[in-house]
């Protein structure tokens, strides 16, 4: 399936705004993906599929889990817009024809981030965050350091995530801490 | 073993400060032990023994945690204090002769919090951050609310630690993130 054709399946299923937003982070992870030499196409995919299931609300959210054997808890019972990713990540698969396990990954871990993530993973993360469309102050923030240090950038969105989390009184994921945990661990290597 | 032998035992091995602090949390669990209808002796012991392996320090950490058979992973590689909770717990069952699971646990979990703590648990987390010893401006909060919703002080507690991690650019233990998380699921449940 060409992009076009998957912006063509991808249009119904989602709000307009959303649509947009699907773009504009697939135009953003193209950027990201020539900047850090990753796969421009896969970054392009992933970013435009990265919210299909996003509109999907209710009971549908539960019934597809069930059916596509992805597991809840009681975080995700309490959340379940945390399930976006892992059902966008199964529908990328079977609506829209996509086996590459790098693209499924940064479908599937978009919105909590997890430990280990691929430079492509990294990718679809932060360009979700700082995407043009997003105004919030601290998103300015970081789309000054993205192009210098995407890392710097992910923990920036990960911890104002796991402080904005704390105040509102909801469920942090821990695979949010996961991922802030790892990065860390990686830039200490990295700097020995 | 009586409290006060115990006590003779606990003394040389650790500082003179830390022996102090854990005299002071063995009698600020036994109050809330009071309170919360815990048994008094279990939460004395667990109090006073919660630090028993807080001055183990070095290369000796990771020498007992390969002896007693206790996983590290790359957080605790890297925050070997984050240990001394598990070893403290092996030390209760081989040097103190304690075999209750509840106490074990106790001071197992006491730095960081997990998942489903018990209230023999919660007492003894929420005694070590709200001793007489303790003066950082957060306690008194916690000291107010204490004893009418526990839950809530070691939210408070819980919430405090991640902040003051996140500002230090120290890993945030997994286990810290699920103790919060379980306790404001757990509160919910209680509220409908």
């Amino acid at each position: 399936m060409t992009i076009e054709e998957m912006k063509d399946r991808l249009r119904p299923g989602l709000k307009h705004k959303r649509f947009v937003h699907s773009v504009n982070v697939m135009e953003t992870a193209i950027l990201l993906a020539r900047k850090y030499g990753v796969d421009e196409e896969k970054a392009a995919v992933a970013g435009l599929l990265h919210d299909c299931a996003r509109d999907i609300k209710g009971e549908q959210v539960f019934k597809l889990c069930d059916e596509m054997g992805i597991e809840t808890d009681y975080i995700t019972r309490a959340q379940p817009e945390l399930l976006h990713g892992p059902i966008g990540a199964r529908l990328a698969e079977t609506e829209y024809g996509i086996s590459d396990a790098g693209i499924l990954d940064a479908i599937r871990y978009h919105t909590t981030g997890c430990e280990r993530m691929s430079m492509l993973s990294k990718i679809v993360f932060i360009a979700d965050y700082i995407e043009p469309g997003r105004t919030f102050p601290a998103v300015f923030e970081a789309r000054k350091v993205v192009y210098n240090d995407i890392d710097k950038a992910i923990l920036m969105s990960l911890e104002k995530t796991v402080r904005f989390v704390m105040d509102k009184g909801t469920l942090v994921h821990p695979n949010t801490i996961n991922a802030r945990n790892y990065i860390i661990y990686e830039r200490r290597n990295k700097a020995k």
